[in-house]
């Protein structure tokens, strides 16, 4: 899957792909071994077997997911969205305004940053949850 | 102090150069009658009265005020910026980790979005606001 023609903005676009069909096992070819996927609220994370589970925590609870891109811009090696990101948990979208920053090296992406905040994800989860369990 | 000549990222930066200088009538003089000002985590604020109230509530507390700029790209009228917004309040330094993007019509900024996680912000300020209390 690794495409070191591409541009920056391009593998991107194929990581964003990857996400919203659940095919983890593309967006982690997509990765240099050294990547650093970094949520900005949190630490970074290292290491594309913890990646690997962390991107499984978001994305497993969602039925369906969209990251609808508002923006973005390609400079170089590296490529900034903005986006809307949404997971479809038990019927309720829960929707997360972010920004992302993205380095391209030889192909593959070796730096991800996240800007977001943190309360809106940890907020919207909890009441879809506890909304769920009120139901069950 | 509106620039129509200017490019979107020299229009930026100047609006950088004026927020550090705590210079908010500089600040104000960039952005266009209609501006929306955006801190994702809150409601988007309107009206020039409104955003130098906003501005001048962060400014006012630092000593001095470090926007550092860690990349940008510019894409026709839309900057896009990866910053650490730092804070000097009483000596101590709060440092946000924060994402920008910024639209310019006819020289002004006519929206400003800023992604970061509010916590970060506001549990730092907490801090120090405590520390210096228990120092007086």
């Amino acid at each position: 899957m690794k495409a070191p023609g591409s541009s920056a903005l391009n593998i991107v676009r194929e990581l964003f792909s990857a996400i919203e069909a659940k095919d983890l096992d593309a967006a982690m070819s997509l990765m240099a071994d050294d990547v650093s996927y970094e949520n900005m609220p949190m630490k970074p994370i290292t290491g594309k077997p913890t990646i690997l589970r962390v991107l499984r925590g978001f994305l497993e609870p969602a039925q369906e997911v969209e990251w609808q891109i508002v923006s973005e811009c390609e400079h170089g090696d590296t490529v900034y969205n903005e986006r809307l990101d949404r997971f479809n948990i038990g019927g309720t979208w829960l929707e997360l305004p972010i920004s992302g920053v993205f380095r391209i090296r030889n192909g593959a992406i070796v730096l991800w940053h996240d800007y977001f905040d943190m309360s809106t994800y940890t907020e919207q989860l909890r009441k879809i949850t506890s909304g769920s369990s009120a139901k069950s």
